[in-house]
C-alpha cells in the first residue's frame, strides 16, 4: 500500500497519541485505507524523511505531510469526493479554533492528569527520553508536574463541561453526524483511555454516551484501545 | 416595522449585553432590518409577552423567539436565501459547542473581570436589582466575586489564548469570512468594552486586529460602543 501513517507507540504496541488518533480517524472518515507504522519516541530516524521530528506523519504516494491539522486539510482538499471532515469553509474555520483549544487547553489538562500513567506506558528507553524532554519543557520533575491527580481530574472534567452541555442538546459535536470536531475531542480522551485507569467521562453523562458512540464508529476502531484496569 | 429585538440597556442607553449583541450581529449578517427596543433589567414587563424573563427576545411578525441561540437558528431556517450564519450543519454543530463554551467559560471569566464596572453602568433601580440577583446567584457580595481585577484579567486573556492562536493563522474564527462563531466571541468582548476601561485584547495581537475588523463590520455597528475612558 502506498499510504502510510507513522503512529506513536508505547510499550506493548500501545497507540496512545492524541495527535495520531486525529489522523487515524480523519483517514477512516475519508474512507481511505492506510497502513499504520508504529514509531516510538526514540525512533525518530523512521520519520527523518519527513523533515520533522514528531508524529503523525502521513506518506500518501509521493506526498509527505507533517502535523495532524495539515493532514486533515490535505485529506479534505485531495479527496473532495469522500465524506467531508469540515462540512465547508465555516466548519473548517471553527474546527481549527477547536483544534487550538484542544492543543492549548484540553491537552495540557489531560497531560497533567495522566502524566505518570503516560510514563508508565512507555518502553524503558522511551521513558528516559520522555522524562528528560518533558522535565525540560515543564521545568520540573514529572512527579511535580503531575501533582494531585484528583484535583487535575476535576480540572479536566471542568474543561469538558461545555462539551457535555452541547452533547446534552445534540448527538455529535458537529451536529447530526460526527466530523473532525468530534475527532479532536475524542482523540484526547483516547489518550487518557490508553494509558490510565482514571475515568475522565463519568457514566451516564451526555459526554460518556457520546464517547461510547465514538468508540463504535468505523467498526469499533477506537475500541482497539481497551480500558485500563485500575 | 414588524421586526423588533428587545435589547438590554444600562444607564445612558448603553447596550452592553453579550447575548443581545449576538442577536444584533446575527440579524445584520442575515441582512435583516430590525428595530431595537431598549429594555432595562427592571423592565421585564416589556418582554412578558414572550413568556420569558430575559433578553434578547425577537419578535418577527407574529413569531416570538427567546434566547440568542434559538434566535440564530430561527433566522438561519427562516431566511435560507440570506448569508448563512453557520455554513451548513457541521458549522452549526460546532457553533453550538462554541456557544456553550462562551456561556460556561468565557462569560464567567469576563463577568468576574468587569463585574463592578457592569454595576456602575446601570441606573440606580437596576443596580439594586443587579446586586440582589447576582449576590444570590454567586452566594457572596459583588465585591467579593470581583476580587482582584488584574488576576481576573489574566485569566480572561488566558481563556482567549486559543482564539488568538487561531487568529494568528486565519483571518476570522469562521475561516475566510466572519460568521456566527465570530459573533459569539466578539459579543463577549463588546460587553467588556461597553462597561469597563479594562483592555482585554492587547494592541498588536492577532485577536486585537480581528476585533478591530469586527468593529468595522456592518458599517461599524460595533463602534456604537465607544471604548470607556480609564
Amino acid at each position: 500500500m502506498s499510504r502510510i501513517l507513522y503512529d506513536l507507540t508505547g510499550a506493548h504496541d500501545l497507540r496512545f497519541s492524541p495527535n495520531c488518533w486525529r489522523s487515524r480517524l480523519a483517514l477512516a472518515h475519508k474512507e481511505l485505507e492506510v497502513e499504520c507504522e508504529p514509531c516510538r519516541f526514540t525512533e525518530k530516524d523512521k520519520i527523518a524523511f519527513s523533515g520533522g521530528k514528531t508524529v503523525p506523519v502521513l506518506r500518501d504516494g509521493d506526498t509527505v505531510i507533517n502535523d495532524s491539522w495539515d493532514i486533515a486539510c490535505y485529506l479534505e482538499e485531495t479527496y473532495p469526493g469522500n465524506p467531508s471532515l469540515f462540512g465547508g469553509p465555516v466548519g473548517k474555520g471553527m474546527a481549527n479554533h477547536l483544534n487550538w483549544w484542544a492543543n492549548a487547553v484540553l491537552h495540557p489538562a489531560i497531560v497533567q492528569t495522566v502524566l505518570i500513567d503516560i510514563y508508565d506506558s512507555l518502553t524503558p528507553e522511551d521513558q528516559a527520553y520522555f522524562r528528560e524532554s518533558r522535565e525540560k519543557r515543564f521545568g520540573k520533575p514529572l512527579e511535580d508536574v503531575a501533582g494531585d491527580q484528583e484535583a487535575r481530574l476535576a480540572t479536566t472534567r471542568q474543561t469538558l463541561a461545555p462539551t457535555n452541555l452541547t452533547l446534552e442538546r445534540q448527538k455529535w459535536i458537529c451536529g447530526d453526524a460526527p466530523a473532525y470536531g468530534d475527532y479532536l475531542i475524542f482523540s484526547a480522551l483516547q489518550w487518557a483511555r490508553a494509558v490510565s485507569p482514571v475515568t475522565i467521562v463519568e457514566t451516564g453523562t451526555a459526554i460518556y454516551n457520546w464517547n461510547e458512540r465514538m468508540l463504535d464508529l468505523f467498526e469499533g476502531l477506537g475500541r482497539m484501545i481497551e480500558p485500563k484496569a485500575a
